[in-house]
């Protein structure tokens, strides 16, 4: 499956992804209102939103981008009718040829994680049937129960063709808790991003595996470090815009070629129309909106790597 | 919602969680049977199996035990129905009066934390309502992301009367990878705990704290290190039985008035009619085994402690 994103990358010009992380604080009242017209103010009115939404982003933003991120926290948090939109996320984005990343960041022991595993990445029996729940790409993964928790993750993709991204630095403030702290002289993030480079060593199609990494774009230093680390590893980066990372922090997650990782934005591309210097976009065209501020990221990165490796 | 825990374990005089962690695998041919004719061989099917299965497990057994847990995963891998299934065995155990602990083992940051805390332990707004999508009384959180990854849930926790476990030291072989590494000479799993207990002292109610801890069988020495280092922590044991742990190897886990610990037993309980020494139980009979397994295991861990302590 990365062979399929370094493609879609290439096709599209851009190593962007968009977080589809939708929630009823920044969907516009013309959706909202008619949503909860048909389904009163529920779950079911709630998801419907979520929906309608996603569909006008993803049709604004198909043609510039390889990929989708859509969070399931913020589906799942609407109970079962969030999880169908979810689904049904996965699907539209697929229908319009996008590679769909499954923020997920699950991880259990053995077969346990395996059943995640299949309902996300690969399919499930049932007496003589097959089904493929939720069918996303990539899945997210966390790392802390060791690699028999993330071995059934990687088992699966080679079964089915897909891959992963394992948790190794995350965007947030408080990531350095555990991560940073230091084991023989490096810190812990740095041992897992040893055990993804091997792991990965099982799966490498092309010059990247199927086993990738989340780093947040707001520690650079440390991607510029984990780079080296994970030769064959194709780096998910979130943290840009919203979060504080900018193009020239993203420099470092890239290889020479300007290859190597792929740029998450949510907020900053799907909430765009409430962003300063974006007040020309009304409410109502926030698809105009997150469409313009993907070509303003792309910009941003582009002269970025521009700068750095020419 | 820790001192209803402990009343609950005092009232039924068992400190065991029964893991309600349904697989097609053990689940008896007549039921599959009429499910797939139903529903054919379906994940709808496969799902309504699981749910009649875990209802005739907590009947058999919602008299001598305090509370289930139900493993997520393996209901996410049937899909929506699988989920629909999951919150029918939520409904019904609380129908049964008995404490729910969902093992989710959700981590993410800020506010996606907080979706997952709401979806789960909290409710969520939608326009003037509120819901309470998957209502679980405790819930199993993955710490690798920092304070700022849990205490959204615990924030939820404060304002729901709901309680969590954070998983410290999992059972599984592989977690020494990441957990057990040493870092100013303590274990990383240290690390954490120490946080657990810090992180505890905002909901202490009563002798315990609304933040537990999620301590492996299979480590009883590390259960008798953590059992000083969180005080006020109540550790939720997996690994007994199938997994190896046995009653000998819970008294770590208890403090010295036999109290601070609940231990879980899965498959060696819902699956007993498939144990060595159960044959006498047919496969129909699955829940007269389980309730016998669960009075061998509190006669196991009763033994165990009153040798231990007295």
């Amino acid at each position: 499956m990365i062979k399929r994103l370094c493609e879609k990358i290439d096709e599209k010009g851009s190593p962007i992804v968009v977080g589809l992380d939708p929630s009823l604080k920044f969907i516009p009242k013309n959706i909202l209102t008619k949503c909860f017209a048909e389904y009163g103010e529920t779950l079911e009115g709630a998801a419907e939103a979520f929906g309608r939404f996603n569909r006008v982003i993803i049709d604004s933003v198909c043609d510039l981008v390889p990929a989708v991120k859509p969070q399931i926290a913020m589906y799942e948090q609407l109970g079962i009718p969030g999880l169908i939109a979810f689904q049904k996320t996965v699907d539209y984005a697929h229908e319009k040829g996008l590679v769909v990343i499954g923020d997920i960041k699950r991880g259990d022991i053995g077969n346990t994680a395996r059943f995640y595993a299949e309902s996300h990445i690969g399919s499930v029996s049932v007496g003589s049937e097959n089904y493929s729940p939720f069918d996303e790409d990539f899945a997210t993964v966390n790392p802390y129960l060791g690699t028999d928790s993330v071995q059934p993750f990687i088992d699966v993709c080679k079964e089915n063709g897909k891959g992963i991204f394992v948790l190794v630095k995350t965007s947030n403030k408080s990531s350095g808790d555990f991560q940073d702290k230091l084991i023989d002289g490096k810190p812990l993030y740095y041992h897992v991003a040893s055990k993804v480079n091997e792991w990965g060593k099982q799966c490498i199609d092309g010059v990247y595996s199927d086993v990738g990494a989340v780093v947040g774009a707001t520690y650079p230093e440390v991607g510029r470090e984990l780079r080296k680390v994970m030769p064959n590893a194709f780096i998910l980066v979130p943290g840009y815009g919203a979060q504080g990372g900018k193009g020239e922090d993203l420099v470092p997650f890239f290889n020479n070629d300007g290859k190597g990782a792929i740029i998450n934005s949510s907020r900053g591309i799907i909430a765009a129309y409430k962003r300063e210097g974006y007040e020309k976009f009304s409410e109502e065209n926030f698809g105009d909106a997150a469409r313009a501020a993907v070509l303003e990221m792309k910009i941003d990165i582009d002269n970025a790597l521009d700068k750095a490796l020419n």
